[in-house]
């Protein structure tokens, strides 16, 4: 264990302080100090990415290599446990679960300024002039705040080493505001040119702009007052998409979407993400219906970003902020373990048809081999109605996957008491984070984190739920599935094959431990495939002799490469 | 008190079975027989409606006839206390607080059928020739379903009695369906014809129909895929609302608001009414932007209806079904009282441009005055930072009006810790209804029910929450506003002079009885006027001498209405 000398005595009192960036006091930030990193606190979560420690919110810059490395970069108060003081941290990955912090990677160009969300792209055709004689050059396209409550600004700064150090463009900012309400710059190419959507936050409106070289920025077209306003309109993200058949995943048509994060005033309190579908002409975004949409049916995914630089034709991926606003700077792993938050599992979405709701974003975890355990499931089982309960309080890093897969149902034949349960308790303290499905009546998946009591919080919402149409044909025999990861204070739960994604923030006084998959009532024929899978710490291997994983170096790129090739 | 024989023992099992009309069994139904009502139970609301006993949803033919008698009809199993065996039961007020029980006025055409939810207007001119001799005839447009899953068509019953007594028209339906999932009829006059709003629900389409007499009708346009969409849209309303401004209350303009229930699937869980503002031309609706508006930030107020018949110019009065399907069939009042749900209070809607968010709908009680106690209010006080402390455990109904303004508000000066609070409690088992607002960060207005012992269901939130924007100056002298009220089980929220409503159910095991209006860390000069009125049971005094509040009967309207008379 280390002694947390940065956060110190950082006391949480502020509720409900400013979204973004009105930090009373900016610490002394650690340039080139390397920030030691604890990850062994019992909520601290072991396949999800976190920073050493401090306050993280939105991921910023994401992009992934020629080499295949992904970078991500975060909002990053590194002096404090809430928002403020906002810098790009920095970490990179070969697959997504085993991060390497990396060193800061942008400072505040001035004092007073604060760098908040935006994007980052490589420019293998240095249409910038940055980079005369690379195509690995990264620029990153990011909201210069001036102070707390002046103008926000749209600058870049570029980075010659491939995203690890960066310099900022002389002539700054490359779009100029009076507005203290401009901000979080996502930059995409386009055919033959450069898109960035930028919300204009409190007008509802998503400004659409276009350049040839990401210095000279042309405004094209709004998006204006789209589906839910919430009171801000945050983080547009603008990607292509492939629709694929339900079934075979054969790809059908790519479109496009918008996606627009809404904070605070969201149903659900705080801060969600919703997304549009439609067609985008390298100018304007047209969507196909009005339809409002929800990323996730709780409340702890925010301002998700898609990585620039995917292959062409595969599934984009992002990662989210596994928070709200409403309580990011109160939960308790501040005060407990010197850091908040944590970005969500990678995701690859694509769009399908699903029964009757049509055109709907579909979730998948991205391939999760490299933390499952190796060796025997912890379960592997199939059954009619029944229950399988696994303690897994030996399970070093307390994070489990769970995979259930009903088949056969005749849904004629489902009654209100059909049920698939899946719940995580934990026996000491008696605390239990409740999920499960509803195959008849209005076919509710619920999660219920109301019987954990190491969080109390007046917009901690307990319970949540989505109905599910699973099956188009009420005569068929229909599937049905549901995937989780329990990771110590996050549960992520992808329904129906990923139809509905739920992600939720949980605060157990003890590790759970102790898990059951749950059926009841299931029509005869139907069959319950349970398979439940140990999953590794993606932190530990990176812990020095005194157990700390070290933030905001870079000198230890190339030693821990070697052990993470080594490792696999 | 009198012996529930018709509930009987109908157990309350059946979770989530399907939301409307699929009853196993139809017991006979009481033709003719009084049904005997006890108002007086522990979580019987008394300023607002609920059925004498049975299971109520949806507010149905709401209509205020030529001499100021307001109708309301609603969806009554008037045999059961879940959903099934669907009639329109019948009631009458002359304020919106005092409602006669009268006999229910629409059986089923045939057996296996079921009346679900529709409208009713006056044909003064009788374009229906259903009345050739009067000017107040009643039409009813409504749906049957045939059978739980069979069609559903739209047929039409009139009624010469004012409203009391119908007859199925001889040639239903007037819109014949073969579909299972096309209902919810509501009836408006636009110029010189009938149009109608009808939902298809599970492709997520109003229908727009127009008629000349009521009985031929023409189907005109669709409104499509529109806002959130749940897994069915129900229950559209489409109505005439001004635009009023916000401070003067004067009239803008005049424009439509298509309101829409979906259920299940909503943000929150369940059921939930969103809206849309824009143009009507008499057969389209073209909303004036893509934005999804939602009525109420809680989750139980769904398929409001607007009366037919108030006054043109006047703000258009609604009544929710003040429930949720999550959970409306297996809230306790069921087994304890044998009844289930009530209605909102009475709701008058214009539309304002709220500070930032723009045109939103603005709810205000309708006039309370019949219902609030004569003399002295409970507490009438102003202060800076301080609260005002009342036990109402000597008030008869156990309802009170909570009244609160603050003035004065420096929001420059505004802390994260500045808060006003109205909490509600039960001293003896130390349960407490919470409720407040934060005038500083994302001010948000938050309702806890968490604390509520008197009700375990998965579905059953803790917790809501919305932003409010109370000021559009950050550096003037701001107001802000709360009214509430609070009735045995229902709180009615409404936040900053209206501009957000909340809903929201509560059951405690013991009566709420004190009450506390709090605030702190107020800016100086700031002044909070509190108000606290004492309501009257709006219906103690129809109760016999047994106690008894008879239903399903009409014998005693001239007799009752003579009471009314007198009473005030």
């Amino acid at each position: 264990m280390f002694t947390n000398t940065l956060i110190g005595a950082v006391a949480v009192a502020a509720v409900n302080v400013a979204a973004q960036g009105t930090s009373a006091t900016t610490p002394a930030v650690p340039t080139g100090t390397p920030i030691p990193g604890d990850y062994t606190g019992p909520l601290r979560p072991q396949v999800h990415f976190s920073p050493p420690q401090g306050f993280m919110n939105d991921p910023n810059g994401m992009f992934k290599d020629a080499n295949g490395t992904w970078h991500m970069y975060y909002q990053y108060n590194p002096t404090g446990i809430v928002a403020g003081n906002q810098h790009w941290g920095h970490a990179t990955s070969e697959d997504l679960y085993h991060w390497e912090n990396q060193a800061i990677a942008l400072y505040p160009p001035e004092e007073g300024q604060y760098v908040f969300s935006g994007s980052a792209v490589i420019d293998v055709n240095n249409t910038s002039g940055f980079f005369p004689d690379q195509d690995n050059g990264v620029v990153a396209i990011t909201t210069i705040a001036h102070g707390g409550s002046g103008p926000q600004t749209q600058d870049i700064a570029y980075s010659r080493d491939g995203g690890y150090t960066f310099e900022w463009y002389a002539n700054n900012p490359v779009i100029d505001s009076t507005s203290s309400q401009f901000r979080d710059p996502k930059v995409i190419w386009y055919e033959d040119h450069w898109v960035a959507v930028i919300a204009y936050s409190q007008e509802f409106v998503v400004g659409i702009f276009t350049s040839p070289d990401l210095k000279s920025w042309t405004w094209a077209s709004n998006f204006t007052r789209h589906g839910l306003l919430g009171t801000q309109y945050e983080c547009p993200n603008l990607v292509k998409m492939p629709v694929r058949d339900r079934d075979s995943g054969d790809l059908l048509e790519e479109t496009y979407v918008l996606a627009l994060s809404v904070q605070p005033g969201a149903p659900l309190g705080g801060s969600i993400t919703e997304y549009f579908v439609g067609d985008f002409n390298g100018t304007h975004f047209a969507p196909s219906d009005a339809t409002t949409r929800l990323t996730d049916f709780a409340k702890d995914n925010y301002a998700a970003q898609y990585f620039y630089g995917t292959a062409e034709g595969e599934n984009p991926v992002n990662l989210g902020w596994a928070s709200n606003w409403q309580y990011a700077q109160q939960v308790p792993t501040g005060n407990s373990e010197g850091w908040r938050s944590a970005m969500t599992l990678p995701r690859a979405n694509y769009l399908t048809y699903a029964p009757r709701i049509g055109l709907t974003m579909v979730n998948e975890i991205y391939d999760m081999s490299p933390v499952l355990e190796d060796g025997d499931a912890l379960a592997e089982q199939t059954m009619g109605n029944g229950s399988v309960v696994v303690d897994y309080s030996d399970v070093a890093s307390g994070a489990v996957f769970v995979d259930v897969t009903v088949t056969g149902i005749n849904t004629t034949l489902v009654s209100s008491f059909t049920t698939l349960n899946l719940t995580l308790s934990a026996p000491a303290s008696g605390e239990a984070l409740q999920s499960g499905f509803y195959f008849g009546g209005d076919t509710p998946f619920f999660v219920n984190r109301g019987l954990l009591r190491g969080f109390d919080n007046i917009f901690f919402t307990d319970k949540f739920s989505i109905a599910d149409v699973y099956s188009s044909d009420s005569s068929a025999l229909a599937s049905w599935s549901m995937q989780a990861v329990v990771d110590r204070s996050i549960f992520e739960v992808f329904v129906d094959r990923g139809t509905h994604a739920g992600t939720v923030l949980f605060y157990p006084t003890q590790p759970l431990s102790q898990l059951t998959v749950a059926s009841r009532d299931l029509p005869e024929g139907a069959q319950v495939s349970v398979s439940v899978r140990a999953l590794k710490s993606a932190w530990a291997e990176y812990e020095d002799e005194s157990g700390v994983v070290a933030g905001n170096v870079t000198e230890t790129i190339a030693k821990r490469h070697m052990a993470y090739e080594a490792a696999f």
